[in-house]
């Protein structure tokens, strides 16, 4: 994507410095800045801290994690991969890039492990960029049918969505916003209200910026806002992404997502995850009560970081010191409240049948 | 309530310096500091700032502004009505208020005005006070028999409540809060999810710091996670506040009541609306269309109050300056959603046959 008008994708390996860069996404909106991840403890680091994140970015950054690690000592393999894995709990790219490294890396020799894993991790990168664009070019028949509807009733096609599942999210184009990326450049006029997010604002601080640097026109809104929306007709479709989706087609995705799927429900506006075959995880049918639920700081709810007035990156203490708080990541949408799964490979049922047919 | 080992309320008139006296609420929970109110002006300023807010509480300042006008000049209540009413639309206890004082100084001659006003001001404030109370009392018994269908399986009753319907809302007791209060003082095991309740977050300041005050357990969660714990069966009620309740039973209350109504909904878990009988407005059935939506500024959504590190009131800008904002005060809870409106005359269903039976 265009980023301040440079060409910039959200991960990528630096030859010349033998360094992977990323975009410190906790710098945004107020601050473009590369980062450099050199060892294994980088790439944990900016993980667990959340300069890179998104289901597909946690993977892609794992897989580099994978070979930062392999450059270093050969031998701590398993080691590694552990520690990688306990960075986020939720998303199952992360073990599904991590499995991907690990068959790569089967039989090779310990002296060329490092350059196995490096080929690889840019395999995956290459190929999530190639996967996301192809997961909004699945999309967008869904909103130009919309559209069709609409036309000469609305001038343009509002799309509700949560979080940020845009490029930042991933290597290039996002899943959700990959569809919005799509849509836009077949000429369809749209306007996004995107979820401020809390407790981290990604909406606010990612998916606003992301959607502005794009040209796309969009509104911020607190997470209250959505139903009230939706009751006055002024959403047309909800699009997001998913961080986990189980074969049955319960979405697991960043917490308050299954608000807004009960409203669009309740209005009769239809809801679609548009996410990577790789995020379906076919060990489990029902998502509640299965996929573990990362509960985070709650630094995150009771300190807000923005700008103070002289521009500079600060933060405030919005409770007091002593207040319980519990912070929850993500939330599981049921399957029945999904119109339908956007995926690389086409548009799926929330079901096991139709998802099945996905994995194939 | 008791607030810093004070008995306080949220409003009251000093007789000795003749001015109204109010808890700045913008400054908790950091500052529980004492603001006057002078004149007409301070009245409508403190309204629409917010250092009062809360259905109840915003009628009786309108009361006493209408008293501090008419000291300055007897011949302006017509002008000092209508800036008091022009300050927040969709509360419909400012024109409650007002027009029980405008009965009370119907036929009082010019130089009695003031005194009357005053007079009628101050028992508005004290009815306030017993009404609140009562709708604690009217909700105790819904909580202490759902407490007696838990015990043995739960240690206490989880109570969901959505921004401060609290004493701070009111004179003293609240509404929501009040039926909490009265539930802890009955014996009942309680805790409180509170909902941070972007974009003032008057859960996180408000809510948690007078339920602290009053020594309830309380979580602070954000406005996000509701569902999710309604999922989990953490929750086993919502009891919330109104701004305004029509004669059909739609509650209109804080943006983001209705998500939580539709998430409550869908897990079979009660969901009660408490309020006064002065909510209720009898000129409409249905809410959707009917009642003013205000909007607000979107500074409330980009820049967030709190603390710095020296503990100073300080702000930060969370977006960036172009990002474009929409920011609703309020939305409408279809009545089909609530369980039940707990009233200072008892619980009545939402609808209009109930509804009207609580009028009369």
């Amino acid at each position: 994507m265009m980023m301040e008008g440079k060409r910039l994708e959200s991960i990528w390996y630096d030859r010349e410095l033998d360094v992977v860069k990323i975009i410190d996404q906790n710098l945004l909106p107020h601050e473009l800045r590369i980062a450099e991840l050199k060892n294994l403890s980088d790439a944990c680091h900016a993980i667990t801290t959340m300069q890179v994140r998104g289901a597909p970015l946690i993977g892609i950054t794992a897989a580099y994690g994978l070979y930062l690690s392999l450059k270093e000592d050969p031998r701590q393999q398993q080691l590694a991969i552990k520690k990688l894995l306990d960075t986020r709990p939720t998303a199952v790219n992360l073990r599904w890039a991590l499995d991907k490294m690990q068959q790569s890396l089967s039989g090779i020799e310990s002296e060329l492990l490092a350059e196995k894993a490096l080929e690889t991790a840019c395999l995956l990168k290459e190929e999530d960029s190639v996967i996301c664009e192809a997961i909004g070019e699945s999309g967008l028949p869904i909103l130009q049918a919309l559209w069709r509807q609409k036309k000469g009733y609305q001038d343009c096609i509002n799309i509700l969505t949560h979080c940020n599942a845009g490029a930042l999210a991933a290597v290039d184009w996002g899943t959700a916003l990959s569809v919005i990326y799509k849509t836009a450049e077949a000429g369809v006029p749209i306007h996004v209200w995107v979820d401020e997010t809390r407790p981290r604002n990604q909406g606010a601080s990612l998916t606003c910026w992301e959607l502005s640097q794009a040209g796309i026109p969009n509104t911020l809104i607190v997470d209250n806002a959505g139903g009230h929306l939706m009751q006055l007709g002024q959403v047309d479709v909800c699009v997001v992404g998913s961080d986990r989706t189980t074969l049955g087609g319960d979405v697991c995705n960043k917490i308050g997502t299954y608000l807004k799927a009960l409203a669009a429900a309740a209005n009769n506006i239809p809801f679609y995850a548009a996410l990577p075959i790789s995020t379906i995880d076919s060990s489990m049918v029902t998502g509640i009560g299965s996929i573990p639920i990362e509960e985070r700081s709650a630094d995150e709810i009771s300190y807000v970081y923005g700008v103070d007035q002289e521009g500079n990156r600060s933060k405030v203490r919005i409770t007091e010191e002593r207040t319980r708080i519990k912070n929850y990541g993500f939330d599981i949408t049921p399957a029945q409240l999904i119109t339908g799964i956007i995926t690389e490979k086409g548009v799926f049922e929330a079901n096991e049948i139709s998802l099945r047919g996905a994995l194939d």
